[in-house]
């Protein structure tokens, strides 16, 4: 061992366009740069805690950069510190945190990155705060992590999304119909937002901005009138009415989630029915935003971020997080990133400019 | 009027990438090669009970190939034989047939082109049948019409059913699941069938091979065993289990659609989570099927059909639809195109690859 | 080895998307279906010389049916009828055939399966006529191979020549200019005919229809009139003049290839800048046209040819390519598929749907 | 006209996804917010000298954000300060500005939003210098604008040039090749750097860090003796060798473009197959990066600016330019965005980046 470092990488949370782009950042330039050993834990903190691994070579990672899902598996369910295990026929959590820790030093292991969302960045900072030399890669579809313009895989989530609506403007438009496309967005709107934007939606719901119905029905009214016979509709999962409940994040995540997703679109589609008296249609993209190869923006992005990554451990900077600001790469703590969440900014250029252009957030 | 001959298009039932396409190459050969003048009624048969409608010109036509949607409009709940009327704040239906016919005279439209499915290409054959000289454009994205080897629209749709498949196969992976996608086909699993094959499918089940959960079970533990821990399923709305009842097509359309969409993926999760013990997904792809741009395929197939159309009405083969027969566009009569269904046949060279590249239909 | 046979499958000519797919289901369906062993010589016929191969797994070709090119290798020159090599520092051609048996004879492979084009396709043919059990799979990015509707790898490159042109359509119309896009077709004008029709092209030129250059001025001309200040243009490679040379067909390849690329369109463009006075740009797209993963449709035709070519070597049709006709794959004698070329037919329903939707062929 | 303020806008330079987007947002922003009215010169600069324009409406602008290509035309050659006429047969270059200036007072236009790259910037500033209101949104494929982190229609071009690379993957591994793809980029690499990275190029050559034959040639033997017999190089049309001219950046655009494409990647190859000895093509991407439907980004970006553009305009913030920093748009003076060109810096994160996963600059 002596000189050589050894560290590992695990990928944690929800699929992603741009995770494998990561892990063969991270392991070609650990190898490249620093002639690093780099292994890859399996499916999540899970492979941390059973110690289940594999070595990550230049081979290993050829030829992944431009491909979807991980090639370390993943989970969103598996925290070290509130670890389902069972006993005696009965489900239980404990803290199998140290047993990770010692995984590591028995494997030899100084650094850890983990690539990961709030949930998995949480965990991170906690094993930072027992000692552990991590380095964190934002990741989340939805971009709502603080402490950084933009995470990888949302500009891929983007633009599936806005393929959808196109696909779907031209069966509103054929049948006079309201379309409502409900996609990925539980306390952000981000995705809504930009999808709305360069799908050309007609109306964009998201959780930070209450919509009234109302609102909505004169939109798609007005419209009507001026022989827009059709309507589309973009709506985060976590919308509500201005009455409504606001969906409130649960920042240390359990193992099971307790939201149903699909319910927001199909809420609004009845209302819309019954106001408007206009057929209307509910797509729920789900699943659909996750998957599929990283689009370039996103390919380069995890390049970048990967690559810092392994530059921010070796540097020393343990319980950061690299982060994209304006044009640049920085490392931020990671405590900066997870203690509260991102969200669109009602009065933001960006919410203005599609209201300039006459899209309406049902406010 | 003397010499010139006039004639009129409609688009009817659901949307299909390629609707534009036929609507330009009619007008634009009617116009280029006859010297015809061409109106569009709006809003499929509606138009032509309510005399609604707008005149084609080259430019009206221009630059709409490559769009989805219809620029005509489309309604698939309006049969002039059976139309929708409010007599007395009631509902009622009646035969407006001939209505429709004395608008035409009225136009002096001498001929006319019908665009649609197998419900659509029904009403045009009633008016054959009661004089009017009519040709009709086989269009279904599900493919299922009889006495053509394709309709346009249904290479489109499979091509946006094996992009969803690819984006699924990530996630699937990452996360060791079973993810169900739930594409169109009631009757026929056309594209069910091509669409699995592209996206590499481990199970497909279409209506015209009825499955046993047992069987998808089991191809689902050998990939397991093989180390393979997931799986993908496609899945036509219109699947059953062996002993399931079938979907029995009314080929004389209502005016209101009684089977809900979604159902065939929602059961079968729920089978799977039981049977197999292991996380499953389902996602309905919906009107996502039937929107957006058609793939050149689409767009040539169109350009030839619409053409075709045209030049049937000029030599007289009145009561035909056009057809693709290997290379070439024939003209067949429209009565053999819509008295039965184009199923799937369980022993063609088709089904025969899928099962040989190791691809299960639970049977 | 005893019962169990064994196969070779190679692969020959010029990239073509949907290789792997083909070399995909000639292994699966040989593997699951008859229990055959499978190896893959490297780098076409070549391979076959040199004994240079790699056995053929479920493994090895799990997850490859959409990519692009092909795992085995191609090479366009090496023919072991007349094979090159350099004895005593001077380049001789020998006959390699009889070293190129003897190495299946030694191997114990009792068919070979040859995925190519017509100059592979007459190798496979001299090695039927000598005695090997082979069987043909159609190749060629132009599909111009006679006895098939259709090769796979077509109607990818005919996406992505239509991409072209949507893409050239809007700096045409931006900037009034004519845009000329040269495509593959050295003999057939498959490609540019599928594109030109798909993408809108005002003007198609294929070695088929000899052109005037007065009359593709006079289009241009009579579009500026009307105020379309710009035209498209796509012309395949081997396009002429009515009076010009014609492309001869060398049916039987040689080791290096006369013809460079990009001629036509450059020479077009110094005919239209001098003669109709617009700003004229040529892209040759060369071979952006062979790479890239294939589209759903030849993803399932490669796979359909893959599993019919080891039926067929299994039912003892030797001396046979698959073929698709209509909706049928059936296997046909080579010898019929290369004897000569498949050209479009002007008077073809589908280049008379283009003639009527206002498309020039210069004629 | 008393209280209603009236604005013109135009486009100038080459073509660039998004131009529309902008022009749409312009226009519904300046209706919907301020009540103002729109006027479109047409072809650039040109429509204003020759006072050449048409009324934009909401109904202009209608459902073009997503199309490529300007409905208002361009030129990259009509500068009003320098204007091409011809006089007793002679081509003679005069200043027309005043003329242009005229034209804005007759049609009573009180502001001018000019979208264009560095050439139409130079332009606006001039045109402020004497007084008029302008306001710049930046445009340039090439991303070599000062002053702001993005220029529109860059991502577009990156995606596109990243999809060639992806093509020529395949190719260039089946035959044993290196392919070499020339982008845009005379005097700054952005595109060929985010290609190459998206695109997983082994080689990336850019103006910024002049290359020599013999590094790339050793990257080409060393991938080769790896078993990687195939090598992917991207170059920008500027890049040069150590000892190489440097294109020298005309800041005041001529009338006539000096270089011709297609230079620099021939070259290479040239050089390559005699040093490398292996075989080698070259395909130039030329006008496909320049035409075609923005990407979701470029169709956000390009709406937030021209309505950033707008409110400039409104709060009299006259001789700015619209930019993006980090995640704000900001107005900044034209001036600081046309004094130098934005060029890749050979020290950032992401040229290191590309280094640490293996790719070389040749330098």
């Amino acid at each position: 061992m002596s000189g050589t470092k050894k560290i590992a990488v695990l990928t944690g949370g929800g699929d992603c366009p741009g995770l494998n782009a990561v892990i063969r950042a991270v392991t070609k330039s650990a190898i490249n740069v620093y002639g690093m050993e780099v292994i890859g834990f399996l499916d999540g903190f899970k492979g941390m805690v059973e110690k289940d691994y594999i070595p990550l070579t230049l081979e290993t990672v050829s030829g992944i950069a431009h491909t979807g899902g991980t090639i370390l598996g993943s989970s969103n369910r598996d925290n070290p510190f509130r670890y389902l295990t069972v006993e005696d026929e009965q489900e239980v959590f404990t803290d199998q945190s140290d047993r990770a820790i010692e995984n590591m030093r028995e494997l030899g292991i100084q650094g850890l990155i983990v690539i990961g969302g709030d949930g998995s960045l949480h965990i991170a900072q906690e094993f930072y705060e027992k000692g552990i030399k991590v380095v964190g890669v934002p990741k989340t579809i939805d971009n709502d992590l603080s402490a950084t313009d933009v995470t990888f895989g949302f500009h891929t989530a983007v633009d599936t999304a806005t393929e959808a609506l196109d696909r779907l403007h031209t069966t509103a438009e054929s049948h006079h119909r309201i379309m409502i496309l409900e996609v990925m967005g539980r306390y952000a709107g981000w995705i809504a937002l930009h999808a709305g934007m360069a799908g050309g939606a007609d109306v964009i719901l998201i959780p930070e901005i209450p919509y009234q119905v109302d609102r909505v029905v004169e939109q798609v009214k007005h419209r009507y009138e001026k022989g827009k016979k059709f309507s589309i509709i973009v709506v985060a999962e976590g919308a509500r009415e201005v009455d409504g409940e606001m969906v409130v994040k649960q920042m240390v995540p359990q193992s099971h989630d307790p939201i149903r997703l699909g319910g927001a679109g199909e809420k609004l589609a009845q209302q819309l029915e019954k106001s408007a008296g206009m057929e209307t249609r509910v797509t729920v993209l789900g699943h659909l935003q996750r998957g599929g190869a990283p689009i370039p923006y996103d390919r380069i992005l995890s390049t970048r971020y990967g690559v810092a990554a392994v530059e921010a451990f070796a540097r020393g900077a343990y319980g950061t997080m690299v982060s994209l600001r304006g044009s640049d790469i920085v490392a931020v703590p990671i405590i900066d990133a997870i203690e509260k969440l991102k969200n669109v900014d009602p009065d933001s250029d960006i919410v203005r400019a599609a209201k300039a252009v006459g899209m309406s957030f049902g406010d």
